[in-house]
């Protein structure tokens, strides 16, 4: 199935919006083993949409049109659409009592823009949208297919995740490619490369695809099968190879999340956490509160950003401060020890480091970050040097200080690239 | 002047990478007055490469062409555009020299498919790169452009602007767009739409150009001048009469960030800042202290996920807690209240709520939200109802929490739609 999309929207042309809807969907539909073989980014104008839908149609069985499905004027995807299918706009009451819910739910009184989203093409089939009050549009048109999306990207997702995925799984035999991703952390992709590169000959030897999908702080493994399931056991065998040789840096598999298995991790030992935070300025709990359900171990946080406050919150040693310096092993170590009386928590992890792009010296340059964990059995600290970016070495800090925590309660010697 | 863009590369498709080349020329071009009218991304496939020239001539005076050309086998655009126009490949003397000069700078020995980069079409202007070794081509055909670069990013950008934009400006008459942007917080897109509908069709009226640009929380108004410049103080006039009419929403202009603009506030008003947090478990903080040099105001905060922590940490009464519920005006207060004192700040941000997805109740529903805040003046909160999706209240409640700081501050009657 040759599948291509079309973008809509003047924000994407002059670079206000990067087109993140066309990756997300071409990793998405790559997973699916379908080909996205074009993307054509166009304006919200008539013509250019009946032009850009026309060639498509000439080269693909399926178009996804994404973007000019919002209430303003300038949103004029549906109108075209009516227009090339020939079709007219009708009141589509689902959507209407969905829209009309949708507001409710949110206390905010319902306006005639709102209402008009609920008129939609006479001869498409509606696809729901949980997110937002733009639905989405199925179009079956001598013998293809076209579906036109919000560009919002998580009303979109949303979309392509529960309606159109689903019917295109079930309306076509798509090859089924079986994947299967584990998640690493504190390791960067060419030091990780070199160590498993003796693996890495061999699953290759096997027939089997290796991709390595970096991301700051992390880096994922996928191996592909391209004859679907009949090869998950050896894949898990493969990976479980790693898994043994590399505790310290996989963490998990597809979807989890490192704050995820933290949580379970807690969980399944019984144990509280709290953090003493400076650098993170409380990134690290928000991280651990992200998970829905965190109430069950999280118990909170002291954000100690000023020296004063390391003090009069965390009851740091002002001499301590003084003598070593407000990043300093030291001071991490006092923070979380004191962390875990103040807090009442089992775990407490603290954090102290120059995020950057000022405050840097030749002592302590920008990216010098301390972590410090605190448990019934010891209090250590780790130092780590990041780079000059503040939002990512704050981002470093946060995931490197998960992996420790899981590392620590799980009794995995952890370990540094 | 129609431009277009070709971007070539399978990674581009299957959303390994995303194409930021493509945004980052719109920008460009638009500042110069150069519109993009369609982007198409396509696999490094010699006939889709000649199809997509041969559209994009259609349309376009100008065809500008990304990826392609490295030294890999996949790398096909070079020997693609040579048929395309008819001409071959012959070394060109000042390539190779300035390859050579880039091995030697870098002390890496020059391989044969280095040495085979200084091929270029016979019949094109060639491009300087002075950060890579995949020269640019500028095309001349038939009164149209073709000028094909290469995909990585920073050498992509060299070539444009040392060599493409100048050449652009010097040989074309450009008529200079004109942008600027205003940032809402706290209205939705088709309230705002609704509540600026006269001053939308007066700006219209006048020939200028508005687009509604939607992020979660946010919307961003930009009014677009197609005679360049000298329109910017009437643009400005358009936006002072919004501004006027809606100082709670309008929080600041063009790249401008919530957390920095309430950043600059407190810097201006010498205050000091802390927040104590529930529900957004420390996002607050860490959207505050994101910005560089937040030490100037940012203190410190106390995370009070727990009803427990609440008592200890935040000495919010149990009675008032057991009597109203942790997500209460009267616990927001408190937090907010005590926070000044406990952590020696000027202003205090409370926040309490029901996150989700679980935990709520008919009462106290998901989504749900009180935010408090202390000054010296007074302490107030107001409650919130945003929706289902966990993640989204947090940010939703940051980015309120920070816009009702800003009004609070400067004096604003705060309203929420």
């Amino acid at each position: 199935m040759r599948v291509e999309i079309i973008s809509i929207g003047d924000e994407l042309l002059i670079g206000q919006t990067i087109n993140t809807n066309a990756s997300w969907i071409g990793q998405e539909c790559s997973l699916l083993g379908i080909r996205i073989v074009q993307v054509t980014t166009i304006s919200d104008e008539k013509e250019l949409i009946k032009d850009a839908v026309d060639m498509a149609f000439t080269r693909s069985d399926l178009v996804l049109v994404t973007g000019g499905l919002g209430p303003t004027k300038d949103d004029i995807t549906k109108h075209t659409l009516c227009e090339y299918f020939n079709t007219e706009l009708e009141i589509h009451i689902p959507t209407l009592e969905r829209i009309e819910a949708f507001f409710i739910s949110r206390n905010r009184p319902m306006l005639d823009v709102n209402i008009r989203q609920a008129e939609l093409p006479k001869s498409c089939t509606i696809l729901d949208n949980r997110n937002g009050t733009a639905a989405g549009m199925w179009f079956d048109y001598e013998g293809k297919i076209l579906i036109s999306l919000p560009g919002v990207p998580y009303e979109m997702k949303g979309i392509m995740i529960e309606e159109v995925f689903p019917r295109l799984k079930a309306k076509f035999k798509l090859k089924a490619l079986y994947h299967k991703t584990i998640l690493t952390q504190g390791i960067g992709e060419s030091f990780l490369a070199e160590q498993i590169s003796d693996w890495e000959n061999d699953v290759r030897e096997q027939g089997l695809g290796l991709a390595y999908l970096p991301s700051p702080g992390m880096v994922k493994l996928r191996l592909t099968s391209y004859e679907g399931e009949s090869r998950s056991e050896e894949i898990d065998r493969y990976f479980d190879q790693l898994i043994k040789r590399f505790p310290h840096y996989i963490f998990g598999t597809g979807d989890e999340t490192l704050q995820g298995v933290v949580g379970q991790v807690l969980r399944d030992k019984h144990l509280t956490i709290g953090t003493v935070e400076s650098c993170t300025g409380g990134a690290l709990a928000h991280q651990i509160v992200s998970v829905s359900g965190a109430s069950n171990y999280f118990q909170g946080s002291l954000i100690t950003y000023s020296n004063e406050l390391k003090g009069k919150l965390a009851n740091v040693d002002e001499k301590i401060i003084d003598g070593f310096g407000a990043v300093s092993s030291e001071v991490v170590e006092q923070m979380a020890r004191n962390g875990r009386d103040l807090l009442g928590v089992d775990v407490c992890l603290a954090t102290s480091g120059v995020a950057g792009p000022e405050g840097g010296t030749n002592e302590k340059p920008v990216g010098l970050v301390w972590i410090g964990i605190s448990t019934s059995d010891r209090t250590i600290s780790k130092c780590f040097r990041f780079g000059d970016n503040r939002e990512r070495n704050i981002q470093m800090t946060v995931l490197t200080a998960l992996n420790l925590v899981r590392c620590e309660i799980l009794g995995i010697l952890f370990e540094k690239k």
